[in-house]
C-alpha cells in the first residue's frame, strides 16, 4: 500500500469541488461540498446512534437503500435538524444538484453539519449549486474546505492497493473537532474508491471498519446528531467486483481501515482546543470488548485529558478510569506506560506504582503526540482509542459559540 | 424540619474536631480530622463502586460489619490507594485512635482523600492523634476543614425534625470538588444523627437515599476511588429505635434527604472552577430510571456545560445530550426551559426550537444557579440531577495537580 495525493478524488472517475454559497457570514470560507463520481457508484454508509438525528441522514438513508450513489453534497454553517421543514430542504437539495449534474435525486447523498434548530434556508444553496458543479475538478482540498466547521487542519488522505492483480484507490475527507456540538460541529468523512465491490460488501466491510476506527474516538464524549461515514465506490479500476469475504475483500478492507484510522488520528489530533493526540493502546484483555471498554474509558477521562494537557505522569487517573470502566479488569495485574517520540516509561506495574523519573516523564508527555500503553495481565485482547487533551480553548470555543 | 446549627455536632453526644498533623506541607491547613459519638452509634455506609478501591474503604467496611462505630477519622493530602502496605496503615490508624479515644478499634470508620500511589506515612497521624483527641469540641468546621482538599467552600448543614414526639437532630460535613481526582480528591460525606434507628434500617435508608442524592452529582463524570458516605446514629434524642418502614422511618428519610440534598448541590456548585451550580429537573418520564439517565446525560455533557459557563442558552447540546443518553425518549414530545432567579424562559417545544429573547435567557443564564427543566410529555418519572459548569479553572486545576 502507498500513500498518494488527492484525497477523494484519487480514485479514478472522482472529481469534487468547494464553494462559498452564503450560509456562512465569512465569506472566505467555502460552506458548499461537492463529490461526484462519473458512473453511478455503490454506496455505504453508517449514521450517528442519536435518537435526535439530523434531517439530512433520513434522506440518505433513503436514498441509498438501493446501494447506489454518484454525487454527495455538504454543508457546512447550519446542521438542518430539529427544524420543522428539515427534511423538506434536504430533498430540495438533492433535487437541485440532480438537475445540474443530469443524474437522479435518489443518487445524492446529502449532509449538514453546523447550527441545531435553525432552518435552513434554500437561496444560498440553489444559487451556490450551479458554481459547485461548473468547477468540478481534482479539488479534494475545496470540497475539504466546505465541510469543515471548528477544524483548525484539513483531513485529507488517499492510498494505492492492488486487488487482483488491479491498481485501486481509495482516499477520503473528513471534518470533526468535538467529537460534535450541535452547534458547529459533528463528525462528517466521505471515502471514495474506484475498487469494485458490490454494496453489500462495502456495507459489510464499512459497518465492521467503523468499530474499531470511528467509534473508538473521543474528543469530548458527545455523540452528534448529525454524525456520518459514506463510502462510495464506481468500479473504475477494472477488477473483478469484490462479492465475497475473500482474499480481495481483506486487501480492501485494509486499505479502507489505512484511511479510516489515519482521518481519526487526524479528528482526535485536531480536537476543540486540543494541543496533543492521546493514544490508548490496551492489550492483555480477556476479550476485544473489555480491551475497548477500557480504552474508550481513559481517553474520555476529563482528568487524565487535563492532566495530559499539564504533562503530568498522573497514572492514578488512568486506574482510576480502568476502575469506574465498567470492564472485567483485575487492577491488581495493571500496568501503564507512557511513550512519545522522546522515549517510554513505566510509571505503574502491579496495579501499583512504581519509582520513575518525574523529568524523563515530563519530557516524553511535552511531545504532541502521546501514547498510553496499558497492560491488563488477562488474555489476548487488544483495542486502541484516539482522543485528545482538555484544554482552556476547548473551554473556550464551547463556551460561547452561538453568539 | 427547621434548619440549626452545628454540623456533625448538632446531634447530642457528638463531638469533633480537626489539627494539623503534617500531612500537608501547609501548615495553616488541618489535615485529619475527627468525629466521635460519646457512646457506641449504629453505622450505615456506602462506598465507591470504582473497582480500584482505597485501602481506608476496605478496613471501614469490615468496622463496621456489625452495624456499630463510634468514631471516624479521615487524613487528606493522601488517598492512601494503589500501595503495597494501605490496609495496614488504615489499621494502625484505627488502632492509634482507639487507644487514644479508649474504644475497640473495631468502632472506628477510617476514610483518606488526596494523592493517589505514595504511601502514607503513620508517622504524622500518630503524633496528630493525641492533640485530636484532646480538642474534641463542637468543631464541625474544624473537622470539615480536615477533610478538604480542592474545596473552596466548607460544606456543612444540621436540621432538627421530630421522631415518636422527640426532637431529633441529623448533620452532615462533606468534601468533593471534582467527583473524583485520583489525586486530590474524592467525595466523602460523614452524617451524624441523635435519632435512634437499627443499624439494619439506617443502611437501607442510607442506600435509597444515594439513589437520588449522591448518584446524580457529576462534576466531572470521574468516579474515585475512594467515595464514602458514612452515617452514625447514636440514639441519644431518646425516640423508640426505629426497627420498621413506619411514619417515624419516612420522618428519618426526609430528614436524612435534607441534609443529603443540601450537601449535594453544595458539591456541585463548588466543583473544581466552577461558577454556576446546575440543577437539571426532568418530568414526563416514561419511569424514574428514564429520568434519571436523562438528567445525567445532560448534566456530564462537557458541551452543555461549556454553554452554561458562556451562558448561551444553546437548548440543541440539551436535545443532543438527550438523544445520547440511551433513555427511552420520543425527541418529537421533548421540551426545555431555563429557569433562575431572574424568570425563566422556553427555549425547545416539541423537540424543535421556538422563538425567545437572547437577551432575557443571556439575563437568565448569568446567574449562578441554573435549572434547566425538561419535560418528556411520556408519563409521571421525575429526577434532579446536579452539576457544575465547565470552565478555564477546571482545566487549570487539573492539568497540573501532582507538580
Amino acid at each position: 500500500m502507498k500513500q498518494i495525493q488527492g484525497g477523494v478524488c484519487a480514485a479514478k472517475g472522482f472529481t469534487a469541488n468547494g464553494v462559498h454559497c452564503g450560509i456562512r457570514k465569512n465569506k472566505t470560507k467555502r460552506d458548499l461540498a461537492l463529490v461526484y463520481s462519473e458512473k453511478i457508484a455503490t454506496a455505504a454508509s453508517v449514521y450517528t446512534k442519536n435518537l435526535v438525528k439530523g434531517a439530512p441522514l433520513t434522506v440518505t438513508k433513503n436514498n441509498i437503500a438501493d446501494g447506489k450513489a454518484q454525487a454527495i453534497i455538504c454543508n457546512s454553517g447550519n446542521a438542518n435538524t430539529c427544524n420543522a421543514n428539515g427534511i423538506e430542504i434536504a430533498e430540495q437539495t438533492c433535487e437541485l444538484l440532480a438537475k445540474e449534474l443530469g443524474i437522479a435525486a435518489n443518487n445524492v447523498v446529502v449532509a449538514s453539519t453546523g447550527v441545531i434548530g435553525q432552518p435552513l434556508d434554500i437561496t444560498p444553496i440553489a444559487s451556490g449549486i450551479p458554481a459547485l458543479v461548473k468547477g468540478l475538478g481534482e479539488h479534494s482540498d475545496f470540497a475539504c474546505e466546505g465541510i469543515m466547521t471548528t477544524d483548525t487542519r484539513k483531513k485529507e488522505i488517499a492510498f494505492e492497493f492492488t486487488v487482483g492483480g488491479k491498481t485501486c484507490r481509495i482516499g477520503g475527507i473528513a471534518k470533526g473537532s468535538g467529537m460534535i456540538h450541535p452547534n458547529m460541529a459533528t463528525m462528517l468523512v466521505f471515502v471514495t474508491t474506484d475498487c469494485a465491490i458490490s454494496a453489500q460488501m462495502l456495507q459489510k466491510a464499512l459497518s465492521k471498519d467503523v468499530e474499531d476506527s470511528f467509534n473508538m474516538v473521543s474528543v469530548d464524549g458527545d455523540t452528534s446528531t448529525n454524525d456520518m461515514v459514506t463510502v462510495l465506490a464506481n468500479g473504475a479500476a477494472g477488477n473483478a467486483e469484490i462479492m465475497t469475504e475473500n482474499e480481495e475483500y481483506a486487501a480492501f478492507c485494509e486499505a479502507l481501515s489505512s484511511v479510516t484510522t489515519y482521518l481519526c488520528r487526524m479528528i482526535a489530533g485536531d480536537g476543540e482546543g486540543a494541543t496533543k493526540l492521546l493514544e490508548c493502546k490496551v492489550c492483555g484483555a480477556k476479550d476485544t470488548a473489555t480491551a475497548k471498554i477500557v480504552a474508550k474509558s481513559v481517553i474520555c477521562s476529563s482528568l487524565f485529558k487535563a492532566a495530559m494537557f499539564g504533562a503530568d505522569a498522573n497514572w492514578g487517573r488512568v486506574l482510576c478510569a480502568i476502575g469506574y470502566s465498567g470492564a472485567d479488569v483485575d487492577v491488581q495485574k495493571v500496568g501503564v506506560c507512557f511513550r512519545s517520540g522522546k522515549g517510554s516509561i513505566v510509571v505503574c506495574e502491579n496495579g501499583a506504582g512504581v519509582p520513575f523519573s518525574e523529568e524523563k516523564a515530563k519530557e516524553i508527555l511535552l511531545e504532541s503526540e502521546i501514547e498510553v500503553l496499558i497492560a491488563l495481565g488477562d488474555g489476548d485482547g487488544k483495542a486502541t482509542a484516539w482522543g485528545c487533551d482538555l484544554t482552556y480553548d476547548y473551554v473556550k470555543i464551547n463556551g460561547d459559540y452561538r453568539t
